[in-house]
């Protein structure tokens, strides 16, 4: 069941204890120490995501409207308050591997503690005012959505740095994977109208539903594979100035980055470390953990490109995706696309696709008032859009017209590359 | 004549000398020593300026195309190529200054050996070959003068760090300016053909011509003033985070920004650092040297928005511009708006306008083989887009779809703000 | 019992099981959590401390002469080595915080495997064999030691981080203190042997005794006291450029200081965060948490001046101290002096004593061989030596002729001031 | 003469017109555009440099004893003070090539303003009155002649980062040298009488002369040359930790350091960049331009050490230096040892030799009251003591008793090393 398409009280209330569950069935395999630490500022110390999420229904849900609601700590939202300045101030961002309390145990206090006051908030008030709520609670939702993602990666990117290389999970049982020719698919020119146009929960940023003209251009049909990346790596592409924007040329140059991230070559073989610990790099699954910069200039030693943002979304009404490898198959690294398929594969899942669009507002885009307001606008600079979902994403929480967005430098991700041509 | 029209050897010969001229113009008031140092990373040293240029046509000209050609110096392609790599090493973009050699009589003996080797080439060769050649020379004359504006830009920003406050030329006569009231223009919605189609030269980054849709909207019928900046600044808009983009606020905070570059208030009252030294700010001109951060934070607090390019480039199908306050007044700083005039102004001229379009490739973009290639592509990211010229650029250098560009915290450069509403 | 006097097997086994047991009594109050982070670069996470004063007797003692030892763990001397170039490559000091894992109960496994080990080796190696290796037994316990005492600074340190300032212990029934009046005790000029002259142990930079020849001087008979300092603090002083070397005014407007570490106001009174929670600035307890640049703006203010670490030395010859406010107080803070006492007080313990003297070695010092040789020696530039112990010092750790040495600019340490005269 | 025994006011003039004209002697080979910039925050631009020494005297002399005398501008002293708080704000040290203006001949009219109103004065008072100010004039001049050492190593490193390596003047006649056998010669233990003691100027720093007890070294009878440091590199030693402090085995990894700062590898051949341009590097030339580290470094790595400054001006007492390759030989570079002297060489002149004595106030220092006060106490700290000059000293400026004093990691002075042994 899509988040969004909940709207009776039950409905609602199964979906949201699904959806913390999920959280906390993320963090289970940590260890407290595990849980505290922030090795580069874009990582979030778990314990804080699990304390962030709460926060979030605490304060735009159940001090809003749950009458006689105490807040669990008074000093919790100065703690735990991401980015929301209309809410105060907050922990600086580069701070938050300070919070050694409260310990991990407290958060998992906290989080019972909240749970069972939405639970009471859900069974006790009107229809009427479910309605009223029910646009912030599905964005509470989502948020917490949105932090799973995180959290694995988050998690990812703190065991990757241990000498140990730890191991999240255990690996499900690997099968062979298999080579699936790369062939390009016919997206008719025309106008596409762009944006989110259905009854369900969307972010604002996909608000705005405008025509664009587009060209005939043809598609990949699948992602870019580790073994064709490696091919790239090996004609030197690292080193030759041709295939770079100016800025990825110096970050390669200043990070000497010479792979994608988590690989490592041991003994003459690359490896990546994974979620089920460091494995050889297998040539037919994508390629995951590279920066926009590095999927441009594979694009252009290619002899292709990268979509735009309205490419993939009109790409996707030309071949609807139906589901993908997402965080509900346990597998949490992208998988091989499969060689007995015909036409498109992988739009959906497995990992989010880098475009050539910036991440800026469509024509007419408002701001919600007050706090939910700073949710998606105020980032609207110098970040580049990807569609899809990966393999860390929820399947119910992606949609063809579902806008993500990092910094071109961003690799902690499971970021990947589609080629467009002509 | 618009450099990009003329043809016949005598008046690309007249076209050469012109703009060669004019760069000499602009360094005349400087002493040697101004012509040395390199403040920030962004500005380069006006001996810089001057022996690049020249470069320029020594090493896509006269290297290439005149025989028996010696270059003026082995060593000189080393330290004043830019950014080529295809051309080889070249002295780091941030250690310019280190060139206090050659002294500054030098790289005047360097453009005279440049000139001098430029009119034996035009004069001497087929009436074919010059065809051949035309597109990289239309080039060199505008590349020299975009440095032209950057010269202007640079050598403000150097005499800007003076404690003395060194004037760069005396102010022509000063009139007393008057408010114009602000209005906001229609530009009906529809279909509108973007990029350059005519004969003459055009970069590359014009090229791609395509259609996009637009919905109606207003367009101000001249810039943001400096008096209507004033109030915002008054109304502590620089302290109220709803304004601000993240990263702008983020900039705001960590730079200590209350004003426009250059502005600096003596016995309470606000001036500004003027080509011609310090003066009052006149409420009436334009307000120039800031970020795309505060001009999208000016727009903000206005309950309008910036435009995007292509609603600019469709205005100015509209409203077709003529001329402007360009270099050729030599007033070198923005000046206010006519009150007896009806309709548009300022669309060319006085401030570059920043767009809230990032600066990325249009359908189909190209990049031309070789060093030329890297004139405009590789700086595709990261940066926003400009129109309109300003009154440091050269008035046949402008066109209705030139497309300049800054990262979104550039300050130094004479950027305004323009506001679309609805 | 001093740790070197301890030669018989069963002394020996002794002092080190009390020595181990008071790290773990050390980190007891602890959350898993708190032992992993590294706010600064300064300050170790306490579970690698744990973790790291084990590996000493691993690899300096279990491994060289326990015959079939196996190491706990392949991986530990990469993780848990601090700075012996000599046994190999390791972490980088500034990315302790990456070992998340093993986690905490893993390290108290690790030191009772340790332990279980170093008892079977001191009970089973003959007597010969014990005085060949009590050198390195001795530097073990004395290196242990030293990280009680970095373990007590460094969780201080991390608490204060914490929003939360959460307490450490509980204080001890507090005392109402008073003042005792500053005065100024001589020394008589002359020569002085200084270095440790003794039979038990002292580390190699006291060694190379040698005499200096001293003029008379005069000491104060205590310690600095919070409000001596208040009052340098309330003259301005800290924008006072007169007091202050020259790189001391540069960290002080670098950093904007206005006070010593862990000092905040609060309703208009200075309050200290402590061990045990934030409480109100005691006047006549000694000050704490000051870098040299601020001890020595102190005397300069005042019109005196630190004492040389040779002074320091020859005032405890003239005025031996007998015992002092060390760990073994579990006061964990600075004690007032006691106004009921004539002549010296607080040589030995309360706070180290910030002396105008460079950590360099004494003429004639030399390095052991190997990675032994790395203990102190690499470490003499750059740093000022500190005199008497603190409340974090055990009391058998410290002699007259012990020389701590910091950086000049570090204020995490139990440092303080005292005066010389003349 | 010694700058210092001029009394009589002619014989002062004279040497004050000498000092001056020295000053302009050095800059007279630049260019403007060399005198302007500031590659590192170490060097000052040489047209700073001519104004300050000016400043001072203005400053320090005409303001105070010249009746009626007018500044020469009244934003000089903005402008070129260097670091006396007490004579007010002042460009920021990194900010000093922002001065393009005043322009280089300003700064010569400048000086002969200064120059002339200067001669005014010692014409015009009495011979009480000159009894009076003479500390502060043989100060100005003490200071101008230390500006002229910092000018000479300033220029050499401004036209070392030139890429065209020019040349400041061609090189006198370069003779063949011949390689000096290193011998230990004895220095007998005692007590020996350090400091300043006799009538002509000094340094407040001299002062506090006092006796310290030494016991029997060694001293090598010349500097280590280029030869012996290039055996250590050739042994690795810039890759071994065992001869390194460690913050000076930081230094040489985060810099990549592999040889003295100027020296270059040309087609396998080592070469260094001189006042007269590259050269081969002479293996029986002193070695200069190193930092304290690799100084230490390499006595480690020839089981030998560094003198203490103590040590040092003893030995000057044993073998009393007469002359020594200084500024008037206009070699300006250190000059081989001469294999037909016997004993002690080159303790004055040629590099100034790192000890292992931080710069530290002698006991009963005391900082004169004012700005004159400021000249040199507040630097004590984290400086070494260098001693006997270099050849870019003045030679009447140099004393066995003068303390010179830079931070270990300094590499731009004429520094080199001399080894003790035992």
């Amino acid at each position: 069941m899509p988040v969004a398409t909940a709207t009776a009280t039950q409905d609602i209330l199964q979906l949201y204890k699904q959806t913390r569950a999920q959280t906390e069935k993320i963090c289970k395999p940590l260890e407290p120490e595990d849980t505290v630490v922030q090795p580069i500022v874009d990582v979030s110390p778990p314990k804080w995501h699990m304390a962030h999420t709460s926060w979030f229904f605490e304060t735009f849900l159940l001090k809003q409207h749950l009458q006689g609601y105490k807040e669990f700590h008074p000093k919790y939202s100065y703690l735990f308050n991401s980015y929301y300045n209309n809410v105060g101030n907050r922990v600086q961002r580069d701070q938050r591997s300070t919070l050694t309390r409260p310990p991990l145990r407290d958060i998992y206090t906290f989080r019972e503690h909240v749970d069972e006051h939405m639970q009471q908030l859900l069974q006790s008030i009107s229809e009427e005012k479910l309605q009223e709520i029910l646009p912030v609670l599905q964005l509470g939702l989502q948020h917490e959505q949105q932090h799973q993602e995180l959290l694995i990666t988050d998690i990812k990117y703190i065991l990757s740095t241990n000498p140990l290389l730890p191991t999240y999970t255990p690996q499900l049982v690997k099968k062979t994977t298999q080579a699936t020719k790369a062939n390009f698919l016919e997206v008719p020119g025309g106008t596409y109208t762009i944006g989110y146009r259905g009854d369900d929960f969307c972010f604002d940023n996909e608000l705005g539903v405008h025509d664009v003209q587009l060209e005939d251009f043809q598609i990949m049909n699948r992602l870019v594979t580790n073994g064709e990346y490696l091919e790239f790596m090996q004609d030197g592409a690292y080193q030759d100035f041709r295939h770079w924007l100016d800025e990825g040329l110096a970050m390669v140059r200043k990070d000497n980055l010479e792979a994608p991230l988590y690989w490592l070559q041991q003994d003459g073989e690359w490896h990546r470390f994974t979620m089920h610990g460091l494995q050889k790099v297998d040539l037919n699954e994508p390629v995951t953990h590279i920066s926009f910069y590095e999927a441009d200039a594979y694009a252009n030693w290619a002899g292709k490109r990268l979509l735009t943002e309205f490419e993939w979304e009109a790409a996707s009404q030309v071949y609807p995706p139906a589901s993908g490898n997402f965080v509900e198959s346990d597998l949490l690294e992208p998988t091989a696309a499969d060689p007995g398929k015909e036409g498109m594969q992988q739009l959906y899942g497995d990992t989010w696709e880098w475009t050539y669009s910036a991440y800026h507002p469509y024509p007419g885009f408002t701001k919600a008032p007050g706090a939910i307001g700073e949710y998606n606008g105020k980032f609207m600079i110098n970040q580049m859009v990807l569609r899809g979902g990966s393999c860390a994403t929820p399947e119910n929480h992606i949609r063809t017209t579902y806008r993500n967005f990092f910094h071109p430098d961003k690799r902690w991700q499971y970021n990947g590359i589609r080629l467009a041509s002509k």
